[in-house]
Formats: structure tokens, C-alpha cells, sequence
């Protein structure tokens, strides 16, 4: 089967839909919390100028622009707090641009949410046996997957929610490829954000122009100087990782991870592994001497900075954030806002935690996924802990209710809690959902702009 | 000097105002006639149901949509009949996104000819420093030099029109490298011409993220895992390349190479040393028994259809083009129109062509420039030729009457030729232009769509 030919057929299962259902979910909620951030903010002020009073809507503000800048923009907000969901398959944030160019479509053609859910699970399968064949050299190299892969997923869903038959899907995947870039040097700016906002944008223009008539090479993917070859794929061919496609769903089987805190997922295991120990042994913040945390040796390249002096920093610096964990008791997305950065009793523990290296750590797990944390108090005591994983990993899944508890901190950013409750009661019913309209109407119109 | 310092304060020379605007009058003409192309067209729909009614010129059309989307529609339209400028330093077609995103922030910003012109000018420079960089092995990895250089490109160019110091043009040029991409393995479909309209359309959208606060890295173009490294480039950094920025320039040394044939340039050699045997003795297509043609080893790569059967084919059809030229006497729009795809004289002259490699051609010179011509009449006298570049070239550059009749052939496409005439007059003082606008609204509202 080809890619094009299973965006036509797929017949996504139940339970693939009910994934999509949560990351839909999930990701609408970080789109509504990241709307009001400044990366958001530069592609609302252009997408304003560029075309207001139209079809699409930019959630968690007033604006209403086209399906493309609708796309841009949410992608973009989507991914702002860096608290979007993960693959681990692709190594790409999945849900932001599936999410936005869903979205975007949706409310074009007045999509049901079954549909629009099968839409996203067209474009995760894609994009994740892209990921099979491509990473980690794709990855390695300097690509962003979340924009590259995510460029033709979001082309895949978009061409799926457009009904588009294989040989008008053929040329929006194949548009698609010509479209894709994002280069993990922009990491640690607002274009990483802006990278899912045009995964999105590119992937639904894809699929418009496929749609008016623009055709493209029936090989642009895997042919001698497509998308593979060009951008460096570890595997030349398609074939064995596409073999199974519609039979075998990687949305079931490597499943997504949900973020917990809106820090680089290279936090998550130590700062799982210190609340878990604060809560079991009840210390606070004025009862450590030190906190030491040893992680594997690809963490330190992530988590550059000691020092942060932004929120954005905060996210990538594993003293801050273990140090808020520590002082507040939870990492959410007030952890990053300017007080806590400068708040006097978080910067004191800020300076007394150290983290290095551990070689004691499983050589064979996969990168940030490994944490030993030890806590020293005061009064002698030395706790420890180690962590593989963490919570909101495909096989510690978020609970329904935690997944609830960050839509609403999420999207009480952007609307009132009443808005907000309505809006997570008609997300926990998508699949029945007979116009998807319905629910963004509740989304996109908070007044944030 | 860095590319974004160099953006901020270069001050171009008159000489290169002046390339710049035979750029902008050829290119333009190319526009006005690519305008009612297919792929032009599919983008002008996806276009008008996104955005009508908005402030920039989608020439040739009466539509009217935002910066970013004109600039999409005119960069497609420019190299939708691939007859648009060439650099043999870039290895791009600089025009169509350089002309086609200066417009749209011109028209944004009314400003004035010269200022267009400088814009031009930044962004050609900067484009062949990469290209000097970056090539060969950057566009032989299956990059098209037009869409990838070209999207920096266009956001220099943009970001001089508005304005920007180099703080600000960095964050232009860094956004514009995570957005740049396009795939050689959609050369030959409507996606080619695409590609000139998103490098257009993205460094637009880069430049006006700038100035809307959205910030990158500054070192996204040559840091470890930014534009250079992920993009194949020969050289892994600038340095060398662009250590005479605004004091040596390329627009003068290196030069744009004008189409004079609406073909692949790989026809132009040979297609020049037939028209002038054709005229020099006198025979015409009833007379010819025969012609070969020797080529290097890399044109019949390029040159793929020996039986066309669209005109994009016969675009990349040595047999075709041949035989249409002494048919008809010369090589124009008209030449690859479905009524000469199909002429039966044509059909019948086609087949009496032979394109075959000669190794006799001189290795050095660079690849598809050489063409060894030999036509056998039925007279049995043989007549010969050896092509080395073709007109249009630098080192031969189209006369001024010759770009005025392209001009008006191409214009002529979209307006009546008194528009035309007026909008010739109009580009040949562009320099003067106290706003662009009024050329703009020359070739703005032709009446196509």
C-alpha cells in the first residue's frame, strides 16, 4: 500500500480514534494556553494584517483568517509552552500541526469529529513510519521533525479530511515534500514553535492546491533526489515500514506521550522521581541541604541552561525546574512566568542543585529518559530515588482526570473556567460530534486578542 | 561583514541597479505571462478563496490578496513557463522570488524604484554568496537552488525594503532558513514554478515575522545543525565566500543569464547555432534530410522527453525544440502551445532529429553550455555549427530591443499591448519610480482572472 493510497482507504480502529481523541484534547488545550505567548502573538499580528474576517479561526483569540494562517497560527500556539505531545517513533511533537491543519480543514468543510479524528490518525501513522525510516540520521542532522515529518502528516490529514482519492493524495503528499524544513539550530528561539505552525500552514496548502489542480511528481518522496535523499534519511526506501500500514496502528502500539509539565521532556524523569519523593517523605524546600541529579550523558547537551533568565530558558534548565518542583510543590505553567524565575527562595534552591552525569545509569534506554535523583536534608537524612521513564509515557499513560486537570490549566489561560469546562465537556464527546464547528466556536472566540 | 550587516547597510552601485532592473522588466513579462498557467492558476484559486479584497497585486489577475499569498501567486506565475532569469552562480532562477517578494512589500509600503531595485540587489548578493558556498554539492544532492537560496534571498530583499537593521535582518534570515526547502524531484511538474512562488511567499512571511518581534537564532544559517549542515553545503561555512560583500558584486561579475527561448537553457546552445545556420543559408524544414546534435554527458539528463506530449515536456525536448525552431523560425510562448505539440510538420521534423553525447566538447566548460550542430540537408550538403553559451548569457547579453519584445510577447499574454506599452515604458524608469505602486498598477489588473 502506498502512503497515498492508505490516506484514501485507511480505516483507523476505535481505539486509534479514541488515542487521536486525547491528543486532540490535550493539544487544544496547550494551543489555547500558548495563544497569548509572544511566538504566537509575531504570527497573530501578520495573519491579522494579512486577512481578517474569514473562514478559520485562531484559538483562544477573536481573529478569523484564512484556513492556511488559521493552521500557521495555531501550530504555532500549539507549540509554544513546548507542553504538546511526543513521539517517540517520528521524534516529532505529532498532535501540534495535526491538530492545526485538522483543525483548519475542519472548519472549512464542516468535518464530523470522527472524521476529523481519522484525519489525525492518517497523518500520525505517516508521519511516524516516516520517522522509522529517516531517524535518527533525519533527526541527527539538524532536522526538526515536528516540522519536516510533521509537514507531510499534516499534508495527509488535511488530504483525508478533503476526501482526496489516492492519485489527488499523491500529489498533496508530494506538494508537501517540496514544502517541509525546520532546522533544530532554531531550537531554544520562537521559531521552534513557529516550526509546527508551518508543518501545518504547508501542510494544509498542500492539500488546497492539490485540490485546485497543482500537480507534483509521483516520486517526490522517495525518488533519487525527493524528500529521503535529500533530507538525509537513514533507510533510502519507504518499503519495510510502510508494509504494514492499515494493518499494524503505531498510534496503539508506540503510542503518544503526553507532557505532565511544560519543561523539555528531558525533565520529566527526575522531576517525576523528586515530587514523588517530597510527597512520600514530606520535606520542603527549607529542609534541603542539596539535590544532585544524575542523567545520561545526551541530557546535558539538551538542558543548556543553569542559569535561566526567561521562561523559556527555565524550561531547558534542570535546576530551575527541580527547584521550583521543590519550593511549589508541582511545574506547570506559572513555573515559567517572570515571578517564579525571579523569585528569591526558588533561585536560593536553584543554586543547590547540581546535576552531572551518571554512568551508573541503563546504557540501553533511550535518550532523557533516565533519572537518579538524590536529596540531601539538613537534618542528615539522604533520600534517593531512580527513574525510567515517566509519567504520560505511552506506558504510564496520563489519567483522564490529569489530562483534564492541564486542559483546563491550559485553556483557563485563554478563556473564562466556565468556557473552558464546556469546551473539555464537547472534546470528551468529539467522536460524536456531528459538525467540529461546534467545538472550536467554544475555543475560538476567548477574547485573549 | 555578515549577510544580515551587510543587508542593513550595503550600498549598491548604480551598475547594479541597472542589472537589477532588466531583472525586474524581464521578469515581470515572465509573470504577466505565467499568469494564466496551470499551476499560476492553482495557486491564484487557493489564493482568492483565502484572502480577496487585501492590498497586493497578483499581476496579471484582478485579484487582490495579502503580501505573503502575492507573493506566492507572482513567484509560481514568474517561472510557471520556465523563462524566467538564471544565475549560473546560485544555480537558481534568482528573479521570480527576488521580483516577486520585493513587489509585495513594495506594494505593502509604497516604496519607491530605486528602493526596490537595492532590495533586489541585497538579495541576489547574498543568494550567490550562498550559492558559492553551498554548490555544487548542495544542488546535486536534489535541492532546487531557486526555492532554497531563494527563500534567503527573498527575505534579504524584504528585509531591506522595510527597513531592518541587522538585528532584525537576522532574525529574517534565520526564520527564513528553518522555512526553505524544495525538492528537485518535482522538476518537470507544476511544483517547480511553485517553488519560485514559496521562496517568494516565505521570505516575505519571514521578514514580516521579524518585524513583528518573532526572534531566531543567530546562528541557524552556519551553526552546527543549521542551513549549511543540514542542507549539503560544499563549504561548511561563509567566510571565504562573503568576505567582499559590498565591495565586489555579483550581479555585475557573475550576471544574469536572460531566457531568450522559453526552454530548458540546456536547448539554448544548440537551439542558437540552428536559428543562425537556418538563417545564414537559407533552408527551411522541407529541406532538411537530418539533424544531430552533440551535447555533454549531462544534458540528456536534463533534456528527459524525446516524445512530448504537454508543453511543460516539450519544454525538456532537444527533438522538439530543434524542430519546432527550424519549422517555425524561431522559439516563443507560441512554440510550446498544444497546437504545435500536435502540428503534424512539426511531429515529422521531430523525428529527424538526434540528440547524442560528443565527446569532441570542450570538458571544461561548464555543463549544458556546449552544443556541436549538424544539419544534413537533402541536398546532400552538410551544414555545421559549435555552440559555446547561447545569447542571453552574461559575456552576451540580450540588447535592450530584445527584452523589449520579450516583454511585450509575455505581457501580452495578460493585457491589451497598450497596457503593455505603457507598462514597458514604466519598468524601463523603475529607477525614477517615486512609488512602485504605479507600475504595479500597470500589470496589476490585466483582466485574466
Amino acid at each position: 500500500m502506498t502512503l497515498a493510497e492508505f490516506v484514501a482507504s485507511a480505516i483507523p480502529p476505535v481505539e486509534g480514534r479514541h488515542a487521536a481523541a486525547r491528543a486532540l484534547l490535550d493539544t487544544i488545550g496547550v494551543m489555547l494556553a500558548g495563544a497569548s505567548e509572544s511566538a504566537a502573538a509575531s504570527v497573530q499580528q501578520v495573519v491579522a494584517q494579512e486577512s481578517s474576517g474569514l473562514q478559520c479561526s485562531v484559538l483562544g483569540t477573536r481573529l478569523r483568517t484564512s484556513a492556511t494562517n488559521a493552521a500557521l497560527a495555531n501550530g504555532t500556539a500549539g507549540h509554544a509552552h513546548d507542553y504538546d505531545d511526543m513521539c517517540f517513533v517520528s521524534l516529532a511533537h505529532p498532535s501540534a500541526p495535526l491538530v492545526a491543519a485538522g483543525l483548519a480543514i475542519a472548519e472549512l468543510s464542516g468535518a464530523t469529529g470522527r472524521a476529523l479524528l481519522e484525519a489525525y490518525v492518517v497523518g500520525f501513522e505517516i508521519e511516524a513510519r516516516l520517522g522509522r525510516a529517516m531517524n535518527p540520521r533525519h533527526y541527527q542532522r539538524g532536522w526538526h521533525c515536528t516540522s519536516t515529518l510533521g509537514t507531510i502528516g499534516a499534508a495527509a490529514a488535511a488530504s483525508r479530511l478533503l476526501g482526496f482519492d489516492a492519485a489527488v493524495s499523491v500529489h498533496a503528499l508530494s506538494i508537501a515534500a517540496s514544502e517541509a524544513s525546520g532546522l533544530k539550530e532554531n531550537f531554544g528561539t520562537m521559531v521552534k514553535p513557529f516550526h509546527a505552525g508551518l508543518a501545518a500552514r504547508n501542510g494544509v496548502l498542500a492539500a488546497l492546491l492539490a485540490q485546485a489542480g497543482l500537480t507534483a511528481s509521483g516520486s517526490a518522496i522517495e525518488g533519487p533526489q525527493g524528500f529521503l535523499a535529500a533530507m538525509d534519511s537513514e533507510s533510502s526506501a519507504l518499503l519495510p515500514f510502510i508494509a504494514d500500514l492499515g494493518g499494524r496502528w503505531e498510534i496503539l502500539d508506540s503510542g503518544i506521550t503526553v507532557k505532565l509539565y511544560p519543561s523539555c521532556a528531558a525533565t520529566h524523569p527526575a522531576l517525576d522521581a523528586l515530587l514523588d519523593l517530597k510527597y512520600r517523605d514530606g520535606f520542603d524546600a527549607a529542609d534541603v541541604d542539596r539535590i544532585d541529579i544524575g542523567v545520561d550523558a545526551i541530557t546535558p547537551t539538551v538542558l543548556l541552561h543553569e542559569h535561566p533568565s526567561t521562561g523559556l530558558e527555565g524550561k531547558f534548565s534542570m535546576p530551575f525546574c527541580a527547584a521550583a518542583a521543590v519550593v511549589d510543590g508541582h511545574v506547570g505553567l506559572a513555573t515559567f512566568a517572570a515571578d517564579r524565575l525571579a523569585d528569591p527562595i526558588v533561585a536560593g534552591m536553584r543554586e543547590r542543585v547540581a546535576m552531572h552525569v551518571d554512568p551508573t545509569l541503563d546504557a540501553g534506554a533511550p535518550p532523557l529518559t533516565q533519572a537518579r535523583v538524590q536529596v540531601t536534608l539538613k537534618d542528615g537524612r539522604v533520600l534517593g530515588a531512580v527513574a525510567n521513564g515517566a509519567r504520560g509515557y505511552p506506558d504510564r499513560p496520563a489519567t483522564s482526570e490529569q489530562l483534564a486537570a492541564k486542559f483546563l490549566s491550559c485553556a483557563g489561560v485563554a478563556l473564562p473556567e466556565t468556557r473552558a469546562r464546556e469546551a473539555l465537556a464537547a472534546l470528551q464527546c468529539i467522536d460524536g460530534a456531528a459538525d467540529v464547528r461546534t467545538v472550536i466556536d467554544l475555543c475560538g472566540s476567548g477574547g485573549a486578542t
